[in-house]
C-alpha cells in the first residue's frame, strides 16, 4: 500500500484537503473535511475520555497558541529550538545542512546544493518557531512566538491548577490543541506538517516514582492505540539510547507505528525529571512547588510527559484500515476490486448509513434515521444504485449500512450489512436499535 | 453582579486565568482551567450537534489557521481590516484614534494622549491580522497571517467541500476553531481578546432565498442561546442600519446580550450576497459556482453566514448564571450568603457529584460513580464539611449532589440534593440512573 493512495482516497472522499488549494496551496497545512473533522472529533474525544473523564487523577487545560515570550527563554526553545541551515550564495537557497546531500537545487533539480556549483554558507542557526508581534507598535518588546509544543503552559499553570483542582500528587494535566513549527520540509502528508495538533498529558509525581509512572504510560497508551483499532503487530516501543536523550531526561521512549514510509515516532513517552518546573522557577521567580500535606515536606515534582499527535495518529488510523481486496460482485462467480477502511466503529466518521432501496419509499426509514442521529453520526443516501452506495460507504468505513427494501414494506425489516464480512442480516426494524447497541459495544 | 465577581470566581475555580500569570501576563489572551475546558468543550459540542450533527443540510470542516495569503487579498482584510492609529512623538505611546479623548497617556495616566503636551501624528492605517513568516528565508513571499475569521477557507473549500459531500443548495458548511486579532485594547475580560475562537455556518442559498433563510437563522440562533439556558429578556435583536452594513452585505443583525457593562454583540447574522465566493473566484482563478441539478443552470450562490464566539457565548453563560442569595445555613432560623452559578444542566462542567459524609464509609458511592462516568462529568469529593463541599458545587453551577450518609448504610438510600432550590430528596442507589436521566432529560 503506498501513501499516494492514502492521499487521494483523503481528497476524493472529504477527508484532508490541500490548505489553500484553490491558491496553489501552502506547504505543510492542511484542511479537514466534512469526514475528516468527524474522525478527528472521534480521536479526540477517544483520548480524552481515556486519558482525563474516565480517570480521577488527570484534569484537562486549554491554553493560548501565543504565550508570554519568556515561556521559551525558560523552556530553551529560544537558544535551542533550531535546524542548521545553510546558504546557497548563487541561487539564495536554503538547506538543512544534514540534508545537504539530498535536498535539490532550485535552479538545478537534477543536482544537489553541493554539486550545483554555487558556494555555500557556513551553516547558521535558524530557530523553527514561528515570530510575530502583539501589540501596536513592532519593536522588540512586542515579539511573540506561535507555541511549538503545548505542554509549556501546562508547566506555568501547574500553580493555578493544583490549587484549584485540588489534586494531590500523583496526577496529571492534559490537553489537546494546535502547535506550530516552521518545518524547513514538511513532508509525508499530515506526518510532518507546520501546523499540527497534539494531545499531551504532563504527569506529575515524585522522582522516585518516576520509572513506574514512565512504564506505566507506555503500556496504558499502547493499550489506548488497540482499543481504537491500530494493529498491535505495526506497533513497537523503542527506548531513547543514552545519546539520544535530553540532558535534562532521565528516559524516553517512543511508541513507533509501520508507515508506508517505514517505522516512525507516533509518541513520545519521557521522564523530564522537574527541568521544566525548575527552569520556569527560575525565569519567573515564581515559586512553582508543591506541599506535600502527608510528609509537610515541599519539593518540585518529577514530570512524566506522554505526548501523541493528532494528526500522526490520525495518518495511523488512515493507513492501519485501509484495505484493497477482491470482492465479488452481484453477478454470481464474478469479482472485482474494493477498497475498504477498516476504521474501528468507535472512530469511523459515520457509523450508521440507512439506504433506502428506492427514494419513494425512504420515509419510514427517513424516520428511523432521524432517532439514530441524536446520538450517532447517520447518513442518509438515496442516490445511485445500491452496489455503489455500498462501495461509497466501504471507502469512508462506515461499519454498518441498513437498506429498507419492497419486501421490507411487507414485513417491517431492514437488511443490516456488516462492512467488512459483507454480511447481511434481516433485523426487524422495531430491534434494530439494540441490535446495533450490541454491535457496537459500550460506544 | 459586576464583572470582578465573575473574573474572581473564575480564577478561584480554576475556570480561566489569565495566560502566562506567572510572568506577569500577556494582555488579551486567557487559558481555560479544568473546569473551564469542560465548560467550553459542552458549549461546543451543544452548538455542533446542533447546527451539524442534527442537520442534513449543514457539514463540518476544520481548517488551518494559517492559510494562503491570497486568502486574505480576496477578502479584503489586507487592505481593509485596520485601525486607525495616531502615534504621540514624545512618548511613542500609539493610541487609536477614535479613544483619543478616552485613552490614557502611559507617561500622565491622568491625562489623554490629547492633553499630555506630546505632539500627535496623523493617523495611520494599522492592520489587525498577526503577520509572520512561513519558510527558510524571511522575505516578501514568505509572509503569511493569522486568520482573523474562520469563514474565509470555508469559502475557498466551497468547490471541494460541496462535491465530495455531494450537498445541494441550500446546504451550509460549518467550523469551530481559533482566530486571532492583534486588537489595540483587549477589554472586557474574554470579551475582546487577541487570541479567540469562532463557531461560524456559511450557509449557501440561492439569491432570491437569502431574506428567508437570514430570517431562519436569526430565530434558530435564538432558540439555541434559550436552549443552553440564557436568559431571553437579557437576548435582543438589533438589524444594523444601513449606513452600517458592509457595501456587500445585504442584511445583517446582531444578537445582542445585556453583558455587566452594557448591551453588546454576541453573534453577528448576515447575508453577505455572492460577495465571498466571488471574490476569491476573481483572484484564484477558479470556477466556485454552483450547477443546478434541476434547472442546468450555473450560479454563485449567495451566503448567509451565522457567527459566534465560543469565548464570547462562554462569557454570557458565565454573567447568565451568577447569582448571589441569602441561603439557609444549617442553624434553623440563620442564614448566610450564597453564590450559586445556574448553569443549564447540558453545559454545567459537572454534572454530578458524589460526596460520602465520611471518608470511610465512601466505598459503594466510589463504585456508582465510576459508572456514571463513563456517560457524564462527574465529581468524588470527600474532603472538608458536607456544607462546604455544597457551597463550592454551588460555585462551579453543578446541578446534583449525591450524598452517602450513615443511614445510606442500613436503607441503601443516598440523598440527591438540587443545586437551585437547594432541596433534598432521599432516591434508592439503585434507582439513581433512572432518577438522574429524568431529572436531565435527553442530555
Amino acid at each position: 500500500m503506498d501513501m499516494d493512495k492514502i492521499v487521494s482516497l483523503c481528497k476524493r472522499r472529504g477527508l484532508i484537503f490541500q490548505s489553500s488549494e484553490i491558491y496553489g496551496g501552502i506547504n505543510g497545512f492542511w484542511d479537514f473535511g466534512p469526514l475528516g473533522v468527524e474522525l478527528k472529533k472521534k480521536l479526540k474525544e477517544s483520548w480524552w475520555r481515556h486519558i482525563v473523564q474516565m480517570r480521577h487523577d488527570v484534569v484537562g487545560l486549554d491554553t493560548s497558541i501565543i504565550a508570554h515570550p519568556q515561556t521559551w527563554v525558560a523552556s530553551g526553545h529560544l537558544a535551542n529550538f533550531t535546524d542548521p541551515m545553510v546558504d546557497c550564495k548563487k541561487c539564495k537557497g536554503r538547506f538543512r545542512e544534514d540534508q545537504i546531500d539530498t535536498d535539490r537545487c532550485p535552479e538545478k533539480p537534477s543536482k544537489s546544493p553541493r554539486e550545483c556549483g554555487g558556494e555555500l554558507t557556513a551553516p547558521r542557526q535558524f530557530n523553527l518557531m514561528f515570530k510575530t508581534y502583539v501589540g501596536a507598535v513592532q519593536d522588540d518588546s512586542a515579539v511573540a512566538y506561535l507555541r511549538p509544543e503545548t505542554c509549556q503552559s501546562i508547566f506555568t499553570q501547574f500553580k493555578n491548577v493544583s490549587i484549584t483542582s485540588r489534586k494531590k500528587i500523583p496526577f496529571g494535566i492534559a490537553q489537546i490543541g494546535k502547535s506550530f513549527r516552521n518545518e524547513i520540509t514538511p513532508r509525508n502528508f499530515i506526518f510532518r506538517s507546520r501546523e499540527f495538533e497534539q494531545m499531551e498529558l504532563e504527569f506529575f509525581v515524585k522522582a522516585s516514582d518516576s520509572p513506574t509512572w514512565h512504564a506505566y504510560w507506555i503500556q496504558n497508551q499502547l493499550d489506548w492505540f488497540c482499543g481504537i483499532g491500530v494493529g498491535k503487530e505495526k506497533l513497537r516501543i523503542r527506548p531513547h539510547r543514552a545519546d539520544e536523550l535530553a540532558h535534562y531526561a532521565k528516559a524516553c521512549s517512543d511508541i513507533e507505528y509501520e508507515f508506508p514510509f517505514g517505522w516512525s515516532e507516533l509518541e513520545g513517552i519521557a521522564d523530564r525529571s522537574d527541568f521544566d518546573l525548575t527552569q520556569h522557577t527560575k525565569v519567573s521567580g515564581k515559586d512553582l512547588s508543591y506541599f506535600d500535606d502527608e510528609t509537610k515536606q515541599k519539593f518540585t515534582p518529577a514530570v512524566v510527559e506522554v505526548s501523541v499527535g493528532v494528526d500522526r495518529t490520525l495518518l495511523t488510523l488512515l493507513c492501519d484500515a485501509y484495505h484493497e481486496e477482491l470482492a465479488p460482485t452481484a453477478e454470481a462467480g464474478e469479482s472485482e476490486s474494493r477498497v475498504v477502511m477498516r476504521f474501528h466503529p468507535s472512530i469511523a466518521p459515520i457509523t450508521v448509513a440507512f439506504l433506502p432501496l428506492a427514494k419513494k419509499i425512504g420515509a419510514p426509514l427517513a424516520l428511523v434515521e432521524q432517532e439514530f442521529r441524536k446520538s450517532l453520526n447517520t447518513d442518509f443516501d438515496e442516490v445511485g444504485s445500491i452496489g455503489k452506495r455500498y462501495r461509497r460507504h466501504d471507502e469512508i468505513g462506515t461499519p454498518f449500512c441498513v437498506t429498507y427494501d419492497f419486501q421490507s414494506e411487507q414485513d417491517q425489516k431492514v437488511t443490516v450489512r456488516h462492512r467488512d464480512s459483507m454480511q447481511q442480516e434481516r433485523v426487524a426494524l422495531d430491534q434494530l436499535k439494540p441490535y446495533l447497541q450490541k454491535q457496537l459495544g459500550n460506544l
